[in-house]
């Protein structure tokens, strides 16, 4: 069916970020929609940040777009530019190779729920951190010395 | 800014569609984010159908994912299974090469509001309209007797 039954979709909140930087996404639940709906050119994850939670580490793609489209709640878009509130019906995007590290936090008592899209090859991508001593490759994460966390990214 | 500014983006309806099959488009107003934006691995519109409007003539693309996020408003959702009624929060999936032929007919009396993601080459692409004499490849339209219409396709 074109339209997903999202609710038979399973959630999770699983992250390959080592300890400590898996903390901040802890109450980021997300169903993998790409798989479920048979695409294979994009990726797509339907996302609900309970409040206090990130939606990942800081952070930019060398070889994927991604395009984050607002449902439900609020949050505060942070990126190098500063704060931005960001709501229901909100387009963010977030070109390949732009350096500039993004994320979105949830400061309200609600949670906050985004469709988050990528497109370009996930196995030639790399990007960095900003904020933390990490950076990732198609293989996982490393640190910006080049000595590897044991951590390995979600599929 | 990642954060789009959705009303200074133009809207257009432009329609690269032959007569008569432009009819069902005239009231299609949509803003194209990714040349904005910057993306290059994506496309994506963000698209207002006035009430009587169709998404576009129903279609399947060989080559590119599409996905729709519902923003606001209520349409139908047409395809080989029937008709479907989507609203806010909802998410339509259509894989590269699924040949269920698909479109939104707006029948409320409120505009309808969503985006629409593809990935995959455009270049590469092709389609068919199973209810009207028309196919589409990166050229433009042509008769299912290979004739062409005298139409290209709009960038």
């Amino acid at each position: 069916m074109p339209k997903l039954d999202l609710a038979a979709i399973p959630q999770t909140n699983a992250t390959g970020y080592p300890a400590p930087f898996d903390a901040a996404v802890a109450e980021r639940w997300y169903r993998r929609l790409a798989p479920v709906a048979g695409l294979t050119l994009m990726g797509a994850s339907h996302v609900t940040l309970n409040p206090g939670a990130f939606s990942s580490q800081r952070h930019w793609h060398r070889g994927q777009d991604e395009l984050v489209v607002m449902i439900e709640g609020e949050a505060v878009l942070i990126d190098d530019t500063g704060e931005t509130r960001v709501g229901p019906g909100d387009v963010l995007a977030f070109p390949a190779g732009d350096t500039n590290g993004h994320h979105l936090h949830n400061r309200s008592d609600a949670p906050c729920v985004f469709v988050a899209i990528s497109a370009g090859s996930r196995e030639a991508d790399s990007g960095e951190y900003p904020d933390i001593d990490m950076v990732f490759d198609a293989e996982g994460y490393a640190r910006k010395d080049g000595t590897r966390y044991d951590a390995h990214r979600i599929p």
